[in-house]
């Protein structure tokens, strides 16, 4: 399979052995570790393309679930491709569908074949597989394409966490099978398997022996406690082929990334700064703020007094929480921004950190800093 | 009464007897026939103050009754007032929350007091008098202040308009008496009298007495067919100073706006484009459009192709209807965006003709274009 997506380890941090590299896609490159915000449905929500560049985003994410039913892949193909229709030069990447099919309520239980699902719009029904999935993606013309995966739920029987990564082994064959090599894309395994440990080694063997040029992890962040997801990243780490990059999806709060990184991970997303932004929740650099608590109706001070964006600098607590409190759009927009930077810039430091050999203390320093 | 505000005709159109001119407030200055985008609680909705500076928006309006229930203008005043909260650097002028505490249900009759309304927010009893309006609208800090009216509806018979217009009148003198001439804003009057030419011209000739550095022209808009506007503005002409700008309050359709022009006036105001674009109707060279409908799904040029701006340039139809359809806010912000400029841009046109003494033939081919 063409490699349509590079991977550059430009450094191991001494201390900690966290990872520092480059992503080149077809689209652009961007350094990692690197946090890509949700677009889930065509648009980062309340962002412009250009407000997204500003703040330093080199790679978004979009959802194939979502597109697939409005406004539709031919659609978006018609237009030229997801970047084009939704003006975004730099980089996308896809996820397969299979998380939110399976966290659909109206599903029934998936199939070898694949799994039937309902539409949240209008109750029509739907067969994703493996080959839909690859379809759709290869439509979309996203960068990087995810395998269609068997996302678990946590807590499962190992019976059953078993079955549902062997399937979700055989269903990366038939992506690879149903992939078309002429199209300018990148195909990520997933790696599955819940909270064992041995069913994780399994899946990561199982996965790359495909040398895909890049891996995700999924099925983590889903309920179980911190320390299972980091013995699980443990696990998996000396199956990992260093010169590939690893993405652990859906993963997005600061400490979930600063715990991941530690273990070799390499790109991270989440809806989680974006979606508490509209909910009226900001993260600075003295900890979380709910903005629209009553005390902050005079603050005229920024959100974060440590924070050097475009919200901070122009805008007050006080008028952030009007806008909020009158339902007024702008509000959002500007709680959205801050937050995204914020993320971006934890990316930043924590780069910097590898790149110094103490990313070992910086995590340290950090999670006694927001209490963790 | 020293003039924080003034008015410099530049140019009358020759052919027609529009005028073109200058407002020089203590936020800089603006060159009229000029629209005002409507910023209801302190913001332009979905607009933040950089975009509204570059689609040459140079003076906004925000409104009195909404500001003094939340956040209150106590808030705004320790901001440093309504220019520092939202981060307007540009002209402001608010209105007197005389449309609004008229166009409420819940108000009870107007004594000679002023008038008792209920919050449509929380239930609580407020009273708005003369007094009370300029106290809020100085703590507010707009350049341009409305005196408190009274808005009478339409249809409205002689007797009931000639009351109305007459305790506008007194009500103008109380607002002059509580006015603080240190603070550097304008008071402008209102001239009323529904559509009975006799009584508009006795609430100019009371109202243009007063000597008062610009005057708005209200409760026209409100229902009646479209001659009768245009012949209240042709009554009153005569009264109004030459030197002195004249607003046309809440009229901002590009067929009334032509009018009104065509009849003298200077400033217009409305959240017809904005409002509108929310519901995802837009302005183009070739008519409005609904960009929500179905055709447009696989339309994939801009909303106006006669337009140039920074949508126009950078978005299609088809994304456009596809973010409204999903309820994404970046939707609401492309429409608002485009209308919003479509607007200033028409200004322009307007204000060009004015200037070549071909306003006339300008106003004859726009208002066949629209068909009107």
């Amino acid at each position: 399979m063409t490699s349509h997506v590079q991977f550059e380890l430009i450094h191991t941090c001494k201390q900690s052995g966290a990872r520092h590299g480059r992503v080149t896609t077809p689209h652009g490159s961007f350094l990692t570790p690197v946090f890509m915000p949700v677009g889930t449905k065509g648009t980062v929500k309340t962002m412009t393309p250009e407000e997204l560049m500003a703040i330093g985003s080199e790679i978004i994410l979009g959802n194939t679930y979502h597109l697939y039913l409005r406004p539709g892949e031919d659609i978006v193909a018609e237009a030229g491709g997801l970047h084009t229709f939704m003006n975004w030069p730099r980089s996308i990447l896809t996820d397969s569908g299979g998380f939110q099919v399976f966290s659909l309520k109206a599903k029934k239980k998936p199939s070898e074949e694949g799994v039937v699902f309902t539409s949240h719009i209008d109750g029509s029904r739907h067969l994703f597989t493996p080959e839909k999935s690859m379809q759709i993606q290869q439509k979309l013309g996203s960068d990087i394409v995810m395998a269609f995966d068997e996302c678990t739920s946590w807590p499962v029987d190992k019976e059953e966490a078993k079955r549902s990564m062997e399937m979700t082994s055989r269903w990366l064959e038939r992506c690879i099978n149903a992939w078309d090599d002429t199209k300018p894309q990148a195909l990520f395994g997933i790696v599955q398997g819940s909270t064992f440990a041995d069913l994780r080694i399994e899946s990561a063997k199982r996965t790359t022996s495909f040398d895909l040029p890049g891996y995700g992890i999924g099925g983590l962040s889903v309920g179980e406690p911190a320390d299972q997801m980091n013995a699980m990243l443990e696990a998996i780490e000396p199956y990992m082929p260093t010169q590939k990059p690893r993405y652990l999806m859906g993963v997005g709060t600061p400490d979930y990334i600063a715990d991941g990184v530690l273990r070799g991970v390499d790109m991270f997303d989440c809806v989680m700064p974006t979606r508490t932004a509209r909910n009226g929740r900001v993260m600075t650099s003295e900890g979380d703020v709910t903005i629209r608590n009553a005390p902050f109706a005079r603050d005229f001070g920024p959100l974060d007094p440590g924070c050097d964006c475009y919200v901070c600098q122009n805008y007050s607590r006080a008028y952030i929480r009007h806008l909020l409190s009158v339902d007024e759009i702008l509000g959002l927009r500007l709680t959205t921004w801050h937050n995204l930077y914020y993320l971006m810039r934890l990316m930043e430091e924590i780069r910097q950190a590898i790149l110094e050999d103490r990313y070992g203390s910086w995590h340290e320093d950090f999670m006694r800093k927001i209490g963790k």
